[in-house]
């Protein structure tokens, strides 16, 4: 597993590979053929992280679990049903998720991220996978008030800090060989595996590239399983997928 | 009326303000205190429109003109809908839509679209108005079957190409008080006000701006009036706002 993260200090913004909690600066377009500085960052003091990518377009796919779609009283789709979330909703690993409406019901949703890493345009599920960069955690926080207020979903899902993403980018993993959880509070909410997924993240890539084009960096959900909940100020919210590091987010 | 434009001659992409057909290359943050070259760019030859700006999201509101609708038979909200379009569906004036689905119905729809001037958060209609750098033409081509056969629009609205958007920015207009007419093949086929508009200009961009900060670029389409209808191969699409300069586009 090779795991990917983009980081800062002081003003320096840099991609780099996580080798035993050890940053090693890459070196040209991370999402071509990067090299890396054989000597890791130090002191590793001062640190930040950031979300793993700034991507053009943030995609988020619905219904994609059918017990989660059961549990939302939604019939299943027969193909993929996505919306697109905004770019400025995207908050990394250890940000604090804003609620606008405390007193409305927001939710938690636990889901697989794929990492786009070539321009694409109409792709089969075949050669889908050539296009993916690699694959982290993410959240889907939604306002449910809102979201069934009307008919879009974009706003009640686009608040800024509503979409945790990361802390880093796994280019070596089986996506549907992962089970995906989310932990409130340390309690187990969301307990499932992306082998339930209704499609797949090749089907997903390959029928989102037959609408749009897709660019390096883009970001797709691909949906949450059931256990979906509301959350409140203080909440400690833990995304764990498979053996990739956890996406740990507080609650302001 | 000031015009500015984005541009490309051979490698070289540029700003400039446009006065009777000329171009003055802008020096400086087109979003900032630029000033500008003296000298029009010679030779005019080989000079390419873009999209005007190049925003990092395209937000799209629904239904706010009373008489759309009436016509879609769907309640005008009493708040703005909105929702997000994938920016790679935009494409300068003289750029070509291609209908993915050219047996589906696609139709065309004119809209008086926002360019944002200054990053915005929360900010109250009375104020609304510092943060806009100007407006533009645009369109939201939209497959209605394929908005009719689900919940959410980002698809239908999405597809490559699906948003024209120019030629200029007019950065000394008032939006409440322009026609806005779309002409198909010659034929007068849209033909309102701004000042029927439900939610002015900056009553959206205050409540847009309640939900998600917009960054300078950004754009909002705000909606179209009666009288869309399908478009078909070979068809001249004309948006005309005000005195602003018509933004056409053909069917591929």
């Amino acid at each position: 597993m090779a795991s990917i993260g983009r980081f800062q200090k002081g003003e320096d913004i840099f991609y780099a590979k996580v080798v035993d909690g050890k940053l090693y600066k890459l070196k040209g377009d991370v999402f071509g053929s990067p090299s890396y500085v054989k000597r890791p960052v130090t002191p590793a003091k001062g640190i930040r992280t950031l979300v793993p990518v700034e991507p053009s377009k943030v995609i988020a796919v619905g219904l994609n679990y059918a017990d989660h779609a059961r549990e939302s009283d939604l019939k299943p789709p027969t193909q993929p049903l996505f919306w697109l979330k905004a770019p400025t909703s995207l908050i990394p690993d250890g940000g604090k998720i804003e609620l606008p409406f405390p007193t409305h019901r927001n939710d938690f949703e636990a889901e697989l991220a794929i990492v786009i890493g070539r321009r694409i345009r109409n792709v089969s599920p075949q050669a889908a996978g050539r296009y993916i960069f690699g694959y982290t955690a993410a959240q889907d926080i939604s306002d449910r008030d809102i979201q069934q207020g009307e008919s879009q979903w974009a706003r009640a899902k686009s608040f800024d800090t509503f979409t945790p993403v990361g802390p880093y980018i796994e280019t070596k993993i089986d996506p549907q060989d992962l089970t995906i959880q989310l932990f409130q509070n340390g309690q187990l909410r969301q307990n499932s595996h992306t082998s339930q997924m209704i499609f797949n993240c090749a089907q997903l890539v390959s029928f989102i590239s037959t609408n749009m084009t897709l660019l390096p960096g883009d970001i797709i959900l691909t949906g949450t399983p059931s256990g979906v909940a509301p959350i409140e100020s203080g909440d400690k919210l833990e995304v764990r997928i498979g053996d990739m590091q956890a996406l740990c987010n507080s609650v302001k």
